[in-house]
């Protein structure tokens, strides 16, 4: 299959994702990006910083590449070795992977939308969905609530754990397991990662689950392991086609242009912020609200 | 000077923090919130989880109720013992200094704002003003750039790292640091304290800094040590008093009324996008767009 396929033009596709990562909100709206035809399939990779986002990322892709796909990586994470160079020694790992012909990878500065991820990023995935990837995997550092964001923008959300995620396990009660469809404890030939999987595995039950609703799943892989990646592979499967069945693609659509809809709202409101005169604030909140709201016109 | 002091009236105190957390944005600009004439010194303390922050917290107020302050907490980390109850036997101690007369702690859910702050902390913090604390220190959870919010809102902000924030440390190389006044290393009878000391203390140096500008400080403490906890205070007040003459409370006000706007702004357009009907969004995006705004009117 993919020798019939056109390669990826990395000239092409440089030049507009810079296009549309600088693209002001008046050139998003005047239609600078059509609406493409194709869609990749988006897995969006988060979890605290140390927990090994990225040389999972790294290993999913080389199993996904030699199964033959062609493959987008946007990393949003900072310490992501992707963006940032050495960790670890994971770098030669990563470069092994990242010359691949069928791989093309793009870090993004997470700007301006305060959430970890990049107010710019629905004009990315938007980009990249011109040039027929099969699967974009999304890496955005992601702790507590924060993380919920990407959620919104992928079709499968994967929370990379490992066993020093103690107190994050805790922070997690508050409900943001609900975010991720798959939690990944990695690192799983460290003390105390059975103990951190059993502790999400009971939280997941606890909350009880409607009958429709696809039920978390919780997996144990580690660096050496790929019988744990296989498994992982195995269950992101399973939540597409479970998906195919049960979301409602209209729906989606919906969530993703709410989403859109959102970063370019605050985007125009924070450039017309900055521009209210002093004078225009000393009205009180009130007034100067009002102010803004004008200026949006 | 505490024993001529009316006591806090927790009563009165607790339901108006109630109504200003439940506050819609439409009360807000209604004016239910007065703007008030007296300003706690406001203290951010943020960091990764497990960081340490809720100890490092309870062991300033206790140090600062001895001093005679009269501290209001507002905790948005839902790792934080004042919140969620039990870490590692923190609880304790934290109840210890909780019911002190002099101290107000209240705990917030870090809702609708996505930065690991709540979209309603502009108005808490408001409502507290009108209780004549000395000092109001907001706990958050943040990483990266994340973290960054919590500077907007108050005068001096903490960023809280322990021995095992390598990673974190490697992400703030990208410019985070920046956001913080002091920077603590907690735990550090751990191993590698040392280290992430010397590798802050290095990237707030290559940085450069202007003349006129506060150099960040780094400084280590741990559970039992006094001494690092009196410098931090130290160093907490002679941030206050270089802020006295280098900043300026009109900037002040204006950056808190900007971030103040901008997240009643995003209240009110997360409201306006869920109720956009399914066929206004056929348009396309200029075209939902264009009917959001109007809708904002």
């Amino acid at each position: 299959m993919s020798s019939s396929r056109k390669p990826i033009d990395r000239y092409a596709l440089g030049s507009q994702l810079t296009r549309a990562a600088n693209a002001s909100v008046a050139d998003i709206l005047a239609g600078f990006l059509e609406q493409p035809s194709h869609s990749a399939v988006r897995i969006g990779i988060t979890g605290p910083p140390g927990a090994g986002k990225s040389s999972l990322t790294a290993r999913l892709c080389r199993r996904r590449l030699t199964a033959g796909r062609r493959l987008g990586v946007i990393a949003i994470d900072p310490t992501s070795p992707f963006t940032s160079g050495a960790i670890l020694g994971d770098r030669v790992r990563m470069e092994d992977v990242s010359n691949h012909a069928e791989l093309f990878i793009r870090s993004l500065a997470s700007r301006g939308a305060h959430n970890g991820l990049a107010d710019n990023l629905p004009e990315i995935l938007l980009t990249m969905d011109f040039h027929d990837f099969d699967e974009v995997i999304v890496e955005t550092v992601g702790i507590g609530q924060i993380e919920c964001a990407v959620r919104d923008l992928v079709d499968t959300t994967v929370l990379v754990l490992n066993p020093q995620s103690g107190d994050q396990v805790q922070a997690m009660k508050a409900g943001v397991l609900e975010a991720a469809d798959v939690i990944v404890v990695n690192k799983a030939d460290l003390p105390g990662a059975g103990k951190i999987a059993a502790e999400v595995e009971s939280v997941i039950r606890i909350r009880g689950q409607s009958q429709h609703a696809w039920v978390p799943r919780v997996l144990m892989t580690s660096r050496q392991d790929e019988s744990g990646l296989e498994s992982i592979d195995r269950v992101l499967a399973e939540h597409l086609s479970w998906q195919s069945v049960h979301v409602d693609g209209a729906a989606t659509r919906r969530i993703r242009l709410e989403y859109h809809l959102s970063t370019l709202l605050t985007r125009v409101g924070a450039e017309r912020i900055r521009q209210l005169t002093p004078e225009s604030l000393d009205g009180g909140l009130a007034s100067a609200f009002k102010l803004l709201i004008d200026a949006l016109h």
